[in-house]
């Protein structure tokens, strides 16, 4: 439905409106109307379509027709197909009558002037602004959504500047400028209209700290941009030159969705009636254009990786050089964090998660720095913020402490699913959570609003809390697959390992010992009939495969896995020194990092059968069917014995989607 | 699709696991098997069903039928009819076979204990509790919907009480609990199971500041209740005695959605094995029951009237016996709200909106106290909060001072609308903000976010700063109507009153004065004539004419309205002392109190004509048809000379719907 103006006549003098293209003038038809009238007929310039609806029976009306009777029910539209030329150009008169008279006994006469006002976006999602868009206040999901989509402008363009781009109101290059969405205000009509009318651009509260709008002012090499709403200016007086029609203006958004924000932001432009400087101005019309802000995508192993992180610390050389060949392999950068900037803290994983954010004109990756703050602390900021990368971080009050479950092994996302006819095209994110009744530590609400405020990886929680250090990374992966789902999903499994173990007691190589060749700590049981026969250990397991169940029985319903969509990888657990947790009791093999076929796993020193280490074996059967390729990495000393593995030493930024996150429906 | 739990198989040991009543086992076949295995079959004790599913094709299979390739898509899934009388009461055994062998290579054999775990409440809106609901985790809205609702126990049932009952972890009273909901957690099996089980009621941190739960112990006369969850307490280990089935709890809600809050909320009941004590437990189950707060819902002017209030103060003493006789006539309960509490300020419908909550068990009035805090500032806390009498406020923070805006007279509720299709059975909140361009004030974003915040009641933003008090009570009302819709929206009319006017001077009326006999100020025109003639006058009013029309068309746009649903008060507005906005120039005749059929309507002091006023003639003769009875009350000097007139000087608390608010779809 056309938006509808109701507009007043006179019959003491004639008057003057104003006509919005694609809208609709409805005439007050009766309150102009004289008391004695009974009839009314209708009179207008060719340029003016004009239509009578009325609700009771049509009258017997002799004299002239087309002539109506007068009552509440009639409704009279007019519309125009172009903008006027001149002011004034149309005219319509209704004349009135006496029941029975042929002579009009009042007549109201009403000038029209036609004007297009119309904001406009890239509401089509092609990269371009669609002109005289409809339904533009409406943002709709999917292939045959609608709506226009704003970057959030977080990543630094400017070379030495010290924040990110949306974080001050200049537009200062062309690089800047293109990662904001373009903004057209056409407003044509004859020059006169716009001398007594002012055209406004406006926003309410609710937007004024989440964008930024600047107006492209002068021709060409002399263009500069003012910044004109937002931070403090909720509305701008549009200058218009003689003739012009369109004004442009370029949109940044300046906050992610989040908790108290859909992401949805309206902008308007408002054209105000002033009739007499005396007289404040009235508003005549709107036209309403709402943005969503593109969300923060995270991406899963199944994506092609495009730059391996890991950091460079005292004696780890060789875990280094191991994971620099994995990547030239998988044919990825590779990019060494020194030690100046990790401060001592080797795990890159946990600091930080990369993502990307994308609008029709534009994607680039967006770094989502952990409040967990360690020695990596001001590196995503310092060294990965830059042109073309964007920057967002999730900082908690100064009087809480991040815990473990906050760093970012603790955050993976799913690849694409479909639910129970519910498709989740970009996966789902999957987080660990605790599970009361144990311990008390938690993933901090501020990251996990943050991460269901983005809608389109609904998040999944999991529970990982049974694990010392609580990270979901430590029992699952997920693998491509050239079958079935185009994934696998790893899980760590204590009943795979003993029942392999088993096995291999009852072939007769109970005596082979785990850790050979390497110093490992007191007290661990290290051969195969050891393990098998340490009871305390078993039970111990016992608990960490119903913990590890629990989250299966989850990703089975969330993700709707069958058993062949999952692979059980042979890992053992042991108690942490308190009793209370777990830790990986050998190099926790689904810690693994995944390029593209190539997979980088912690080696995990199992006992050597027939001059082979029987869990790498083991893997390898598990895995190579899939066309993948294991590449046992070791990081006993430099990794493991510190409580993580390859995963948690390593970060993997990888390609986008294909698929455009606005045509889901979340 | 019931719940799943995938449960291991071990063919070294019999094992034994919980069944939950309602949900599925599935077994772990292949993860048991010994690598020679191909084939399988079962076994199991009559209390068990069974059921084999796999995707592959059914093998030839010559020995024993029914047995079964092994193989991953194969899957076994378990129930039971009823909670066992005793621990591992049920078997299943599962047997392995080499290809062609009769005699099993192992055997896995489980015990099954059947138990009942239910955490229910009144999903069914019965007013009951319905025990072993379904899907108890969704919550959908309409008469089809389910899903229990929790009140905010705003209200302050003991006598004394320093604040309202949910502002302390206490339930001190019958009268009290009646105001919360009951929810029952059953577990019901083997008393053993539930020594080495441990059964939990959590909620997640989200929750914790919005909800309050007791359990009831103790029987009959005895009972008492203790604070188990909410405000700080994220988990409550359930203390069962031997052969108790149930556990009662009550449940209260502590805030109303906000724009941070949806209103839902969940409550877990979980199931935790300790098998040792040396290890710590694992989750086995969890029932998850969510309820959604109810919202805060607004009456207008078409529901029945129950209690009238106004302030005393100097001199209006004629004001008070008139609405005290309008009331008596409506047969309201009048309340007036003496000197000591008004502090001098009569504008009682300014500090308070009288609004209700409603749960199936149980409906109670809430005052939303305004952030406005003028005189009245404590009256809505301290005399209108009480026994079942709720409270709710949204205030600003104390560097931002609250406009005039923030008034409730800027807040009122049409009646029920069908717009498009969509209903709305408890009609829309109109509230009245800033067009940008002229002046500046709004309605604080957090009144906006709280209504907004509430879903049943979509409000609409009118606008209304061209107004010197800018309150949408000034210039519309809505009576009720025995026929269309149900009512008609009443607007300030400008140009009906010149039409009147000229109408009257054309009857030979021009001399006929306003304002006879009373004292009015200087520089007011008072005949017809002039009044007609008083250009300036004229060019203000069809400014103010144009901003009642752009409220008009967004009035018949929201509210599906056509003309004839419409009233045309005849109402002049004059500039302020400032000439920048609008105060009414006589008595506003819209800003009346609507009490069932009897609207008490400001006092025009129009031109007399035939010894009537000619303007009240006129609103009769507008109204009475629809059986309405006017009755024109003389606020003038008391109320219209300070800016306000009869609605801004009451307030009306009304009857709930009848209509349930879960059965609509926001």
């Amino acid at each position: 439905m056309p938006n509808q103006r109701w507009v007043r006549l006179s019959t003491e003098k004639a008057t003057s409106t104003l006509h919005i293209l694609g809208t609709e003038l409805c005439l007050d038809i009766c309150g102009a109307a004289p008391s004695a009238a009974t009839t009314f007929d209708i009179w207008a310039t060719l340029g003016l379509n004009f239509s009578v609806d009325r609700n009771t029976e049509e009258s017997n009306l002799s004299f002239y027709a087309p002539r109506w009777e007068l009552d509440k029910t009639v409704k009279v539209t007019v519309t125009m197909d172009a903008p006027s030329i001149e002011a004034d150009e149309e005219k319509i008169r209704i004349s009135y009558y006496k029941e029975n008279s042929k002579i009009p006994v009042a007549k109201a006469i009403l000038h029209i002037t036609c004007v297009e006002i119309s904001l406009d976006a890239d509401i089509n999602r092609s990269g371009m602004v669609t002109r005289r868009g409809k339904q533009k206040s409406q943002w709709t999901w999917g292939p045959d959504g609608r709506g226009a989509v704003l970057l959030v402008n977080c990543d630094r363009d400017t070379p030495g500047a010290e924040k990110e781009d949306n974080k001050d109101t200049e537009l200062k290059s062309d690089l800047d400028r293109k990662d904001m969405s373009c903004m057209i205000l056409t407003a044509h009509g004859p020059n006169e209209v716009f001398q007594n009318h002012q055209l406004i651009l406006h926003i309410s509260e609710v937007e004024d700290d989440k964008v930024g709008v600047f107006y492209s002012q002068g021709e060409m090499e002399k263009k500069h941009y003012k910044h004109v709403l937002g931070s403090g200016k909720l509305s701008y007086k549009v200058e218009r030159d003689l003739d012009q029609v369109e004004s442009v203006f370029y949109v940044e958004g300046l906050k992610f969705p989040d908790i108290d924000f859909s992401g949805l932001l309206a902008f308007h432009a408002s054209l105000l009636e002033s009739t007499n400087k005396e007289i404040p101005q009235a508003p005549i019309f709107t036209d309403t254009l709402v943005f969503r802000v593109a969300p923060w995508v995270m991406t899963p192993n199944t994506l092609q990786p495009i730059s391996v992180y890991v950091c460079s610390v005292d004696g780890n050389d060789d875990f280094v050089a191991e994971v620099r060949k994995l990547a030239s392999k998988a044919r990825c950068k590779f990019i060494i964090c020194p030690p100046e900037e990790n401060r001592m803290d080797r795990w890159i994983q946990d600091e930080m998660e990369f993502g990307y954010t994308q609008a029709p004109h534009k994607t680039f990756p967006v770094v989502f720095d952990s409040p967990r703050n360690r020695g990596l602390k001001d590196f995503p900021f310092k060294k990965v913020l830059g042109p073309d990368f964007g920057y967002v971080q999730r900082d908690l009050p100064p009087e809480i402490s991040p815990s473990s479950l906050d760093s970012f092994g603790n955050l993976e996302v799913s690849p694409p699913v479909k639910v129970r006819g519910k498709e989740y095209p970009l996966g789902r994110i999957l987080i660990g959570t605790y599970f009361p009744g144990n311990f008390n530590r938690n993933m901090s609400k501020i990251v996990q609003d943050f991460l269901h405020a983005q809608v389109v990886q609904s998040p999944i929680e999991l529970h990982s809390d049974w694990l010392l250090v609580g990270h979901v990374d430590e029992f699952l992966s997920f693998v491509p697959a050239p079958d079935q789902k185009g994934f696998r999903l790893l899980l760590a499994s204590p009943s795979a390992c003993f029942k392999l173990l088993k096995e291999k007691e009852e072939q007769g190589h109970g005596a082979a010992k785990m850790f050979e060749g390497i110093e490992f700590p007191e007290g661990k049981a290290h051969s195969i009939t050891e393990i098998i026969a340490d009871r305390s250990l078993r039970n111990w397991n016992e608990y960490c495969q119903k913990c590890i169940d629990w989250n299966r029985n989850i990703l089975k319903r969330e993700l709707d896995l069958t058993e062949k969509d999952i692979i059980d990888i042979p890992q053992l657990f042991s108690p942490d020194s308190q009793k209370s947790s777990a830790v990986a009791y050998f190099p926790d093999m689904v810690n693994m990092v995944v390029l593209g076929k190539y997979l980088g796993i912690p080696k995990p020193f199992g006992p050597i059968i027939d001059g082979q280490c029987c869990l790498e074996k083991e893997v390898r059967h598990l895995l190579e069917p899939l066309g993948l390729s294991c590449i046992f990495i070791d990081d006993y000393s430099t990794y493991h014995l510190l409580r993580g593995d390859v995963h948690c030493g390593t970060n993997v930024r990888r390609k986008p989607f294909s698929f455009k996150w606005w045509n889901m429906s979340p």
